[in-house]
């Protein structure tokens, strides 16, 4: 599905490199390959050893980057961030990383995160009364806090203590002038990875960034895990007992590249088990299977290939879809004006069709492509979600919407057939979820996060969480 | 293959509507689906019945247009044109269409214009020797000249008369104050399609456009026809003895839109014979198929499935590589730094590969995919491309490279192979390909123009053409 | 007067040189101190020896060509133009130079033109009537018909050939691959000097050009004289036995740069003499002078040395007034919000206040700038005009109004005061207005064109003049 | 002198309105009069009565803000800020207004600043001791964290207490969701001015921000005075035993606009008193005075009349000079290309000039004009300085340069004369100064700061102020 109509979207993408000389240029070619994960706004901040400089800008990772303005960042180690659009929020002043100065120039602290906290308005509302002020609405100036307030004499040990203070999924790269920290909750909720690029460290949110630049995969960050990088290597410690890992499943179904590893799993090849999965569970009678595009095309192809029915391009996304797009009048809306998708009429005419989407929030969009495809000729559509109906807002980071908008929450599945048009509506089975993710990879122990399927929330949730928007200040 | 590597590359679309009372928005949202035939410029011109306005800019659709500039252009009549930077030429002058205005203002007349003219510098020398002068360097601007020094006193046969002075393939529109006059070459050679849209009358290169706007298809406009719309209908006059069509093959095999039809042939479903047949010619032992996004995934669909072996997303293109990209430096090329195109490692890792492409012009983007493949692991890389080795030039409006960059004209498969680094290499035959591209239609009795695999032009060729850019003008 | 409200405008500048390495560079700071003459659009064509190549945009100098832009322009000579936005016309289309390129690439033409041709219409109806077309409704492309089609063998002669059939007032500049040629209408309407910079040679339609670029005086242009410039040097002949010089007085009272020599008088030291001209006309008892920046400064400061009165700041304009600036909405606009013009209150405040201005044309600023005076606290305005009442129409290049929008067409001296509120208001005589422009000068047999204040024009006028804009086709 | 050559700039101007529907608006205007006063940055915060909301951007306040973004900025009271570049910062996290968030959204508080505070590095030491963080180089961000750190409970008290803790030059703007805040510091070093807009209270650097908006002046914020302004009206309390005024001699010398009074004595007034007392204590035989655009047109303007020595434009600057100007290659340059100032040829050609200037800072200016008179033929030229030597820096927020690159630090006035090429040099004696700033005002008893002149600092300075920018973090 399209992630500019579903509302269901990642709110950031880290980037980190430690003792590369041109480590701006790597952050952004790193940034680059994470631009799924945010549009709205992109940030590297390096360090030359004796201090800090950052630049951010609105926008794409090309938007915000101008020719020159990577020549200006020097140093030889760099942390970056992509920006996903949240709510109300906004601006330059939430864009990461955010820089933290000192007076005297030299202990410095540039953060970048993706994630969210679940306590961030506890913990606010505690360093307020105690004389700390905020500048931005993220999470990321919460952490600068806790560390600076740290009674412990060194950059780690202040770290981890601040951390100890923070409950929800993080992924947290910080940079000083002279060292890179970079850690992930107890619950592994949101990926993070280690690669080398020659004698160079990276991390980044996907492995997708690894191939961009050249880099080979090490091994994931643990959960509960601070790694230390700077010029005497690389070290680790455990900050929390780890629990079983609880990777966000949404990641493999949806948010992830295709071409990136999650837990050493290939989302291209855990979509298509999805698929595949769902052809065992759903089967139907049919003569072509479509994906809706892009996210759901492995999907597609794996149900198309256990099924034994032709997979085809029975919809196709236009690629010149952008911002400055001038949007049609309501009237020619009314006579058909589509921009973004459309049904490929020399395919679906006269056909039955398997139409297989990763996942439905409000329902809206598969309404509008169920039509689409009957518009175009299609005889029969049959639906088919290669997840189970989402019926829990997610407090970790991603955008969904409240329990209100989640059309599974209120809706029985033939409510939902009926209300989209389909001949046939059918999700997969959170075992059949699990089995499809897991197939595919070398160590399927691995626990995940189904809470927006479930309810079973990893940690603990606040108050303040379930009503996050409530108190936000218009900025 | 990469439009932008491949240097192979439609050189235009065309778009016009008759009747509509938001004609220039239409013509937006038409143009808007033709974008991928040209990102160079793109320009709207309509007619209120009293007088023509026009709006032009670089860029995209959406970047030439911005919020309000539509609203500008007031009128029931509009045509549009999207242009491809070809080489040298480019900057606002050479965008379409192109409006020449009579001094009393009521005689004006818009030109725009798909394809390319042979003998265009043949009339231009004679149009000068007579005291014209020329401002752009494009072939539209002659067809402009003949049909104001035309002695017949009324347009149509003005325009037919012009026409019958130009050799080579085109789709031309033009609009006047209160008519709009559409044409295609005797040969048939560039797609122009005519549909409804409620009482409006719509025309575009490709069906695709109709899809967009909520507009049926009616017909093709035939070889040697011209078609004028005004408040008084449609009517139609042949202005040559037209021969059998011979409409480019290329259209099918890589420029159209897989949604678009093509006499009545959808493209993905061309595509995808075109593969079938690919695998009955060429068949190999291997454990996945993937072709090179985006134009070549129908053919590499097709191979799959008719070869029995799992098609996979073993290729990724990354979206947001826009113009505004700053190119890695040669040294973080050399480490291995790529931005627009990554080999899924997680999916060809110890995998015998099929690669289907479209085509091969220079043969350079081959061996880099190929390698692409190899780094990411895979074992074998065996080359098939959906269509015969391109050994001629183009001279009808498609950016081929010269014979002597045609890496087919000058080499051997085998040495082409080798180059590529590829485990085997196999193009599609000439009869296959026709195979392919009919089996999908109702009308298979249409003709095809395979001038750049056979050599055999449809028209004559002037020298001028055989050396077209030796005197152009520098702007 | 302020230019953006009075429309009272110079229609264009040119720029030509010949023969330095870095012509297009030159250019460009010589429209660059042109720049008062027109702000919509700015351009520069180019000969290497070779061909032609030319870069125009809209907006200013230094927004038509961004950094890098100027370099691509490569020769050793050049002609620019700015050019000032006439009602209804615009865009790019209508920028200059033009350009018109013949099919060999090597007898090309671009063309820049600042001036008004009297019977253009007639002459395009001549030229259409014999299959000449037309792309922009600038004079500019009729001369570049002319020369075309003119049956003379050799460039100068067709320039001469077609000079001698248009009527009005230009200056011209004309670039091939290995000529420069400029003229001026055989009246001497529009200015246009001769300069050396080293071994080059400069042409420009004010010396302030000159000095900016450290090129050295030599002389004007001659009225009715062709001056052709390759390399063979320069020549000049006369195509027509010109009359007595009929400079535009409007150059001196109001549009040139107060540094810029015409005809060898400066403009700021014949302002300043207009004022004292007007204070032997028009004395007043009163405390101190003001002039409306920023073209009456001179004046007011003439005005101040002659009656002895103290000349202050009472007027002010922010300097940062552009186009980008929001307009305040109508409320605010009557609660007294104003951008672009502050009176001084803390001069003005209890004052007799002497108000010199350039020009009236439709009277409405007066009246705004006599108001804010008062409201700053002036006990009484007394406005003195440096130049006559204007009551006739500009058909050379001027965009003044037409006859009934000239307040002074329509009303008394006496009927204006009155409605503009002040205590007294004289404009300066037309025989004072002469002995100001003359005092300053070497030359004083020069002749003046004066018609917008006598009606008397110096050429005839034809019928389609009368009325311009009836006919102007949308663009 | 011109600003952008000379190195002595203001840093900054501020202004507030309270109790007006369309304060943003207001503030536009206000801040766009201000904008000489400030070009890398504008922003506008304001408040609707529940909560804060911000805008700013790079550049003019008419590129920091396009349409539409001030119709989002609601409320009926607003602060806003220009920003001056000064060295090494910049960027729009060092832009103003700061605005610091409350997790509960009810306390927020918008700080924007003018002046200068020599104690803030020993301030953030302390409060980095004390955990807090800072993420701006600005002074700006400790008054906030003072603010909020401070124990008394309500706001007035609160600020009171904060700025006890603060030494130097300063104008603060604080607005909260309830109430505007304004302070000036015990010397009253910085302008501020307070207004009236009908109902509304306005509050301004300089008074011609309100003849701008139509507001009346009222009178200055005094020295050491906290005005406070909310629902209930408008109160003032004396935070210092106020010594006597010591405003900035500067602002009369060439910071302010000539339109605004400063004490209640207008700035051209003074300027010119200054020209006056100049040619008192330095006259000259010469046939000319010219002044250096713009700052010292009102000062010349006196000398000429002192003197009784003719004014003329000897001098004339290009009003379109900006910032995307392409700089002249070095070789033009040599050859004399000159963008910004121009001689007036046809003034002072043959002519005995005295050159008025406003100040002195390195002296490479003055140089570079008096060449480009003597290059314009000029045959002598005294320079007149209308105010004394600069010979100690500035710690109160105007942008001097280092001690050791001010000319009159480190050289007699007839080693500057001979340096520069002048015929004769003078500056205004300190009395003279002094005398001609309150010649023109209805309180001769203000005192003024002449630090830069005498190096007697109204406050104490502090080791940090000395090196200001050896500690500075890059950013």
């Amino acid at each position: 599905m399209l992630a500019e109509i579903k509302g269901l979207n990642e709110e950031c993408g880290v980037f980190a490199v430690w003792g590369h000389k041109e480590a701006a240029q790597i952050a952004y070619y790193g940034l680059h390959s994470l631009q799924h994960r945010g549009q709205e706004g992109a940030g590297i901040a390096v360090t030359d050893g004796d201090a800090l400089s950052i630049h951010k800008g609105l926008g794409l990772v090309t938007e915000a980057f101008k020719e020159g303005e990577i020549d200006q960042l020097h140093g030889h180690a760099a942390i970056g961030h992509v920006r996903y659009a949240t709510a109300g929020g906004g601006g330059l002043v939430n864009c990461q990383p955010l820089l933290f100065r000192s007076h005297t120039g030299s202990e410095s602290l540039a953060v970048a995160h993706n994630g969210n906290l679940v306590n961030a308005n506890e913990v606010k509302h505690q360093l307020e009364s105690q004389g700390s002020i905020f500048q931005s609405t993220s999470d990321t100036e919460v952490l600068a806090h806790l560390i600076k307030r740290s009674v412990y004499p060194n950059l780690e040990d202040k770290f981890k203590n601040a951390l100890s203070m923070l409950k929800g999924a993080y992924a947290f790269t910080v940079l000083t002038e002279d060292k890179l920290l970079i850690a992930q909750d107890p619950q592994g909720m949101r990926p993070l990875s280690i690669g080398r690029l020659g004698e160079a460290y990276v991390v980044a949110s996907e492995t997708c960034a690894f191939d961009v630049i050249g880099a080979e995969y090490v091994r994931e960050v643990q959960p509960g895990e601070i790694v230390t990088i700077d010029d005497e290597g690389i070290r680790s410690i455990l900050f929390s007992n780890a629990s079983q890992r609880a990777l966000c499943s949404m990641e493999y179904i949806y948010l992830s590249r295709p071409d990136s590893n999650l837990d050493q799993i290939n989302v291209h090849s855990a979509r298509k088990q999805l698929g595949k999965q769902l052809a065992k569970e759903a089967p139907v009678e049919a003569d072509i299977v479509t994906g809706v595009p892009e996210s759901s095309i492995s999907a597609a192809i794996g149900y198309a290939e256990q099924a034994g029915i032709p997979y085809e391009l029975g919809l196709i996304k236009n690629r010149y879809v952008g911002r400055t797009f001038i949007k049609p009048s309501q009237e020619l809306r009314e006579q058909g004006v589509k921009m973004k998708l459309s049904a490929v009429r020399g395919v679906v005419e006269g056909k039955r069709v398997v139409m297989v989407d990763d996942s439905i929030v409000r329902g809206t969009t598969s309404r509008r492509i169920v039509r689409l495809l009957k518009d175009a000729g299609a005889l029969e559509v049959h639906v088919r979600i290669s997840s189970p109906p989402i019926t829990h807002p997610c407090f970790y980071g991603i955008d969904t919407s409240t329990k209100e908008e989640l059309i599974a929450a209120t809706h029985s599945i033939e409510e939902m057939r009926e209300q989209m048009g389909a001949d046939s509506l059918t999700f997969l089975s959170t075992d059949g979820m699990l089995e499809g993710i897991n197939h595919g990879g070398k160590d399927s122990a691995c626990g995940r996060c189904m809470a927006c399927f479930t309810g079973e929330y990893p940690t603990e949730i606040y108050q303040d969480t379930l009503h996050p928007h409530d108190k936000a200040v218009k900025s």
